[in-house]
C-alpha cells in the first residue's frame, strides 16, 4: 500500500483523424506532464483515434490491436522513458469477432501492470458502443503499481455506483476514468449544464461513499459524424479531480487542451473514513438483491 | 403506480424541549403545506423531540412509543383532516430493549400505510446512535399510497447507495430522507461547505444513479449538548428537492424554517430513464460481492 502525495497528470486533448498526429501530441502532453513532476499520467478513452462510435461500421474493428501489441509497445517505452506510470485507453482485438473497450495501465519500468475491460457498455445515438465493444470479463478488479492501487474504470461505468463500490471494497486507493463524453451539437445551454452537472456530481457520489479520490479524464473538440446524419460530438472536457469527501480540487474547461499536474494526498482515505465510517455501517446482510436486474 | 405532478410539502424547523409546542408547530406547517396545495408531506426527523442522541442516556427510551401509539394517532387524524399524506418519523418502541428509528407513513384516509426502520445506524460524537436504535429489519421496501410508491429511507441511510438502488429496484417513485444532520458548533467555514456539498452530492448522486427525484428533509436550529461535552449542533437545513437527472429544484438556507410545496413530475421518471438506461446496463453476472464487508 502506497501512501503520501500522488503528483497525477491528466491529459485532455482533441483528436483528429491523422493517428500519428494524434501519438505527437499525446506523447508531448506525457512528457510535459512527467517534467511537471507528475508520477502517473492518465489519459482519454480511446485517445489514438477519434471516437469512432458514432456509427456502426465493420470496417472500424482494423482499429483495433492486441494487447500486448503495437500502442502498448508504444506507451511502454514512453512510461519507461518518462519514468511514470500510465493509464493507456486502447481498442483492444482479444480475437476474431471479440473485441473490448480496455484500458491497460503500463508501469515505470514500461512493463504492463494490469487491464481492465470496461464492464458497463453504452449504446445511444452517436454512442453505438455495443456494436463495437464485448462487455467486460475481467471484472473490477484494482490494478498494483507503484504509485499506489489503482481503481481503473471507464466512461459508462461513472454512472455505476456498483462498479465504484466494488474497486473500493477490493482496496482501490483512487477511481480513474478515461472518459469520451459530449454534447449533441445542436443542444441548447441548459440541458448541457445539466448533463456535465450530473456527470461530475455521480463521480462525486463515488469519491464520497467510498472515501477515495476520483480522477476523471475527458476528450474535448468537435467530432463529426461520418453518417452525417448528426451534427457529431462536442467533447465537453472538463476533466477533473476530486478528492475523499467529493471536493473539487482541479476542474479544466470544457474547451481548452490540458496537460496538468494535480496532487491528491493518499493518507485523507483513512482520515475521510474515520469520520465518516460508511464501510462500518453497510448493510452487508440486505444487499444480495443489488444482483437483481429488478425486484418484480 | 401514480403518474403526473406530486406536489410535495416540506417542513424544516427547529425544535425545543417543548413537546407539546413542537407538535402545534408541525401542526400548523403541515396545515400550511395542505393549504398551498400539498398532497404529500414530509417531515424531518425525529421531529418530535430536540434531537436527544447528543448523549446516552438511558432514561431518553422514555421518548420511544409503540407504533401504532399516540404520535401515530395524532398524526392519523392530521392526515385525514388535511387530505393528505404524510411521511412522519418516531422513535419507535418495538418491547422493551429494542427500539428503532422508524418513519411511518399515513395515507390521507388516515391509515398507516406503511413504515420503515432505519437501516444504516451511524455512530459520531454527538451522534450516539447505535446506543438509541436497533438496526432495522424489514429490508429496503417502498411504500405504497395514493400518491406513489414511497422509497422512505432515513438519514445516514444518505451515504449509501445501495439503500437507494435497492429502493429504486423494487420500483420507488421518489427517495425520500427525513433527516437531522447539523456541524459541530466551533466549525469553521470551509468543513461546513465541505460537509454541506457532499450531504447534497450523494444524493443528488442517488437521483441520478437511479433516474428518481430525492427529497431530503432536515432540522434547523440549534441544540445544545446536554452533557455539556460540546458546544451541541447547528443543524444546517437545507431541505431540498432534486430531480431525476439530479437538478436541484428547491433548497432551503440552512437557518430558515420551511413550510414550501414543491413539485416533481413523476412522468419524468421514464422519459430520464429511456435516454440514460442505467439499468439496462447493470452487470448483475458481477454484482454478488456487494454483500461483502471487503474483499480481502
Amino acid at each position: 500500500m502506497v501512501h503520501g502525495a500522488m503528483r497525477i497528470g491528466l491529459v485532455q486533448q482533441a483528436n483528429s483523424s491523422n493517428a500519428e498526429a494524434n501519438w505527437l501530441k499525446l506523447r508531448r502532453n506525457i512528457r510535459q506532464c512527467a517534467a511537471a513532476g507528475a508520477q502517473l499520467v492518465i489519459l482519454q478513452e480511446l485517445h489514438n483515434t477519434l471516437y469512432f462510435c458514432q456509427t456502426e461500421d465493420a470496417a472500424n474493428f482494423d482499429l483495433a490491436e492486441p494487447i500486448p501489441g503495437p500502442s502498448t509497445e508504444r506507451f511502454s517505452q514512453l512510461a519507461k522513458d518518462s519514468g511514470i506510470v500510465l493509464v493507456t485507453s486502447l481498442f483492444e482485438r482479444r480475437t476474431a469477432g471479440i473485441y473490448h473497450n480496455t484500458a491497460v495501465v503500463i508501469e515505470k519500468n514500461g512493463q504492463i501492470a494490469g487491464k481492465y475491460r470496461k464492464m458497463h457498455i453504452p449504446d445511444d445515438p452517436n454512442y453505438y458502443e455495443k456494436f463495437y465493444f464485448t462487455p467486460g470479463d475481467l471484472g473490477f478488479q484494482p490494478i498494483d503499481t507503484s504509485v499506489g492501487k489503482l481503481g481503473v474504470l471507464v466512461c459508462w461505468d461513472q454512472w455505476f455506483p456498483e462498479a465504484a463500490r466494488l474497486m473500493a471494497l477490493k482496496g482501490a486507493q483512487i477511481l480513474i476514468y478515461p472518459t469520451a463524453i459530449g454534447w449533441e451539437v445542436p443542444e441548447k445551454d441548459r440541458p448541457r449544464q445539466l448533463q456535465l452537472d450530473a456527470w461530475v456530481v455521480s463521480q462525486r457520489g463515488h469519491a464520497i461513499a467510498n472515501g477515495l479520490p476520483v480522477v476523471a479524464v475527458n476528450r474535448t473538440g468537435h467530432e463529426a459524424d461520418p453518417s452525417g446524419q448528426t451534427a457529431g460530438i462536442q467533447f465537453w472536457g472538463n476533466s477533473f479531480v476530486a478528492g475523499p469527501q467529493g471536493e473539487i480540487i482541479y476542474q479544466a474547461s470544457a474547451d481548452e487542451e490540458v496537460q496538468r499536474v494535480v496532487t491528491v494526498h493518499l493518507e485523507r482515505i483513512e482520515k475521510v473514513r474515520r469520520i465518516w465510517p460508511f464501510f462500518r455501517d453497510r448493510r452487508i446482510d440486505q444487499y444480495h438483491q443489488l444482483a437483481r436486474r429488478f425486484i418484480d
